[in-house]
């Protein structure tokens, strides 16, 4: 079957674990994944690389990327731009490996438009205490901005409902797995691999010629 | 997630094995499949046991389940009714067993509408040359058997773009694998799950009632 790549769309509420998700499909799956690195306008923190963590980006670059339909998707965040670069995606997609964009809600479904085969997975926490002690355990959040965060997951729990699948995020290894599962399944989607049946097609009406 | 079993049916020509997989599929994997014994007015062939290789019926109880909508779907083949009795498959589903339908085209897109959460599984041979070894190794077949059954491959393969997935039976193990794939994926789809939504959505609301 199918040996191209899967655009694999992966949201879900702060807290949920996204990251860590994210960097151990990199690390355990055999260099099948690779993460999509966003461009962005905000200034570098400690440690982060420009083209590993962000391609950092000026707005002046950034809104000529916008110009020149070089982003798939793009949103703006406390005054910030954030996006997906589109050569980094597709030519990850064309070496084979399964591309992850790890992004949020609203720039989910603008790709789902621009690539109706990609599939989208929505990371739940197991339920809502687990998910305040997680949000609240990251220590530097203030009382104020866990509530916050809980307020936006009210929101965006609503288009949870839009998503392929839903994957809960309780068990981390049980979580990348079926990850992976749903990943291999979707490579045995007939949308995936007409191309084998009209090659069967073909040999059986060939046998009768 | 869903712990409630799934409808599944496998399709395909003759010739791909579909009763060695299905077989494999009941042996391999712990007791999570079932698959469905049909009813037909056809006579048992030596060592087909009532209730077990098929439900055998009179012409007279067969249509009679017709009528009391017994049964999940029907067909006619040379003369003799072929059909899925519809309370064995949901007590078994009940049950939490993913229950296998083997089950030609028609039928199939018949259970479809009346069950649209089913997958359809379409088993494809790796290629014609090897469908066409297949039948003729069956020994007891003609060449005009073999002509008959190819010539009909042509006609179903067409059919084939309307099942979910496509699964090539080349090797007996990764097809039978590739199929538990499937099911596991499946179970993660949102359309079954969007009670686990409800519910974290409903103790999101909670934290701010």
């Amino acid at each position: 079957m199918t040996d191209k790549g899967l655009l694999l769309i992966i949201s879900g509420f702060s807290g949920t674990g996204k990251g860590t998700v994210v960097n151990k499909l990199l690390t355990d799956f055999d260099d099948s994944y690779a993460v999509s690195v966003s461009a962005t306008t905000r200034d570098p923190r400690e440690g982060e690389r420009d083209g590993v963590d962000y391609f950092f980006k000026t707005t002046e670059e950034f809104e000529l990327m916008i110009e020149n339909n070089e982003l798939i998707e793009h949103a703006c965040y406390v005054k910030n731009y954030y996006g997906t670069p589109r050569k980094f995606v597709e030519d990850k997609l064309d070496e084979g490996k399964n591309v992850i964009l790890e992004i949020e809600i609203q720039g989910a479904l603008d790709v789902k438009k621009l690539y109706p085969d990609c599939v989208l997975i929505f990371l739940l926490p197991p339920d809502v205490p687990e998910l305040e002690r997680r949000l609240k355990g990251r220590g530097s959040e203030s009382d104020s901005v866990v509530k916050e965060r809980l307020y936006r997951a009210v929101v965006e729990v609503e288009f949870a409902y839009k998503y392929d699948y839903l994957v809960i995020n309780d068990d981390l290894d049980k979580c990348c797995k079926e990850i992976d599962t749903i990943v291999s399944a979707e490579k045995l989607n007939t949308k995936r691999n007409t191309v084998f049946i009209d090659n069967i097609e073909k040999e059986l009406k060939g046998t009768f010629a």
